[in-house]
């Protein structure tokens, strides 16, 4: 299973891939396995930052609205994020966090049915849990949290909506979105899908699985920089139907007229809520564009085979260190999770010696493998001193415990 | 009234706060009079967005959320901005879009209280008005639309939240906050200031104003670029009764638990939701940096004296031209109004000739008088070409109404 590292160089000479890792900047002496919590910076992007500060906003200033197209940055941006995940140009829009849009969507959505249930899984990432709590208490709903393995045949006559994680944050694990969707359906409720550890690492098409609604952050894999915002999706035939409790006028549909009433705008936009804070928003559009011109799929078969590469060279060089993510990479998304008693202080005695992966409690290390801009001979690089620091007790000492906390 | 240009250049020499205007980048022949709508470029932001992208975001990665202290921004430039309107540090926190605050402050205020009435006035910012209908519609309530002479007179026991605008975004015409807020907290209402068209304008004094909900812009008199984030204020004493709709991870008390059940945080940090946009916090950071070193009453004295020298120029050169805004300082903020019949083509017309101010529907231009960095000479050229195209019918051209529509 395992290989050299000779091998490992010799795998990133025949990647098809490999030169897109020229359109990011990799910090020296760093191996990064965390772009599925912050995706690196995409090279274009310090350029037309600058640009966006100096000149759009420090010379043209409120006429960049229209001269520079500031006004249609969130359908601009939504339709290039539409083309990442086989949706139409027109049904996904950039706003506000995930977390804000979930709620939009959440709000929006129950309130087309009277059933009692907003169903989620137990362990599900926690921002859409407590989301999905505003919600509930909010519309009077009855939250409901389903072990994993049970959350399909708990969808049911009283189920309002299903709320899903894609890819589980932790664990890697993947749903298979149109059965889950179909069956939601069936049983007459709409599933809202969180694609944050989706989007820009496995092929979505979200039209073609019936999806009818979804959310997903753009700091991961869309390398849009920290806390960049988030996308939401509402396909064509629901849009009309829905309204956003965050009404904003820039959701508004003549948001110039000024008007006292609100008129939600057709389609997507009235999802749209306060202005976009534009910094951030460009920034995601280059992290975005730093996709141009190669197919998710052959993304993926990329992040396949360097699953196996780490995974491989894992079991070969760390026995024991329990994967919990799954193996056939139809179940899975683009990380991979280990078990382990001390993983806080092993990801912190990982990041000190320069491979930057991270801790989600109570005791998982985590590792993204973004098939962008990673290589086989930085996954050999970063086992070696994985397995290097697992043969030495010395990183349990507790002044690694005593470094900071978000990792 | 007026004074010649002369005499302008000497009052700009005069000025004691002359020096502020060398923190801003000011474009080259332009004469921008929309500080109240987008804030100009402090000089300090660009070289501070630089290290943040090359630096925090290209070299450290996630790391930064501890090594540059990203996770403590929130609170930190909240903090500066209580100093700027009279809070207690631990009382502001900055977060995603002013709409997207207030919602979160109606929602939570309107759910202490079985009043049925969300009390505002016609007229006021649209998005304010487009917010409360929603919340309005969410929570049962109804919403009421007073004109602006009638809103005090409409507080009574049926008035659950009273929703106001500090200083109108049209006329500039400013409330006096501790009389509404007494007078509806004697008939057991609570108060939401939005200060967007206030802060960093006029001097605030929120605690001995007793003023107990806020929310306000970053990226007009704040400086803090297109879009920036918002923040809002809540009251020490209201602080652990309200809680937000919005329940994102970062308003959690132990974010980094991953726990299924949401506890909210102690204090302001609960109306945090989800990850905040870094970019375009940190630039709201170095805007609010600008204010280092001068008080708010300072920059009022200044203010007042631009309003008199516009106002009077105005009176001298447009003969005719009827002012909207109160003329007593006490009783307006920080920009001038003026109606014109044909005031969009008029608008467009002046920003052809590089005086850029704003219009505002249907009948509105507006000039922002920013006293940061503009000088009497920069007001003097405004009046001059707004004289000069007066006094010229070719501006009624209608390829002036072609222009862009955002201004």
């Amino acid at each position: 299973m395992g290989f050299a590292r000779a091998d490992a160089v010799a795998a990133d000479a025949a990647d098809p891939l490999r030169e897109l890792r020229e359109r990011f900047h990799l910090p020296e002496g760093v191996v990064y396995l965390d772009g599925n919590s912050l995706g690196v910076l995409p090279k274009a992007t310090a350029e037309r930052q600058h640009a966006l500060v100096t000149d759009e906003w420090g010379e043209s200033l409120v006429r960049s609205w229209n001269a520079h197209d500031w006004i249609g940055a969130p359908q601009r941006i939504g339709a290039k994020i539409a083309r990442l995940i086989g949706a139409k140009a027109h049904e996904v829009i950039v706003a506000d966090s995930t977390s804000v849009n979930l709620f939009k969507l959440l709000v929006a959505a129950a309130r087309v049915s009277d059933r009692p249930t907003l169903l989620s899984e137990a362990g599900n990432f926690h921002t859409d849990l407590h989301i999905a709590s505003g919600v509930a208490e909010l519309m009077g709903l009855s939250l409901e949290l389903a072990p994993r393995s049970e959350v399909e045949a708990r969808i049911g006559g009283d189920t309002n909506l299903l709320l899903l994680t894609h890819v589980h944050y932790k664990t890697a694990e993947r749903f298979d979105m149109a059965a889950v969707t179909r069956r939601a359906a069936e049983a007459g409720a709409l599933t809202v899908w969180d694609l944050s550890h989706s989007v820009g690492a496995v092929p979505l098409q979200l039209n073609e699985a019936g999806a009818e609604l979804a959310v997903g952050c753009g700091y991961k894999y869309l390398n849009g920089g920290p806390g960049a915002p988030a996308f939401l999706y509402v396909a064509e035939h629901l849009q009309e139907r829905l309204v956003s409790p965050l009404r904003g006028w820039m959701g508004h549909s003549k948001p110039f007229d000024f008007t006292d009433d609100y008129v939600p705008a057709r389609g997507i936009d009235r999802f749209l809520a306060g202005t976009p804070p534009m910094l951030s928003l460009i920034a995601l559009e280059s992290g975005v564009d730093a996709f141009e011109g190669v197919s998710m799929e052959r993304l993926w078969t990329k992040s396949v085979a360097l699953f196996d590469a780490f995974h491989g060279l894992v079991e070969e060089r760390c026995p024991g260190l329990p994967c919990i993510s799954p193996l056939r990479p139809d179940q899975r998304g683009s990380h991979i999770s280990y078990r382990h008693p001390n993983a806080f202080e092993l990801c912190q005695a990982l990041i000190a010696d320069g491979v930057i992966g991270d801790f989600r409690a109570p005791d998982v290390v985590r590792f993204g493998l973004t098939p962008l801009y990673l290589g086989f001979e930085d996954l050999w690089l970063g086992v070696d001193r994985l397995a290097r620091i697992l043969g030495d007790e010395s990183w349990r000492d507790p002044r690694f415990a005593a470094r900071g906390k978000v990792t």
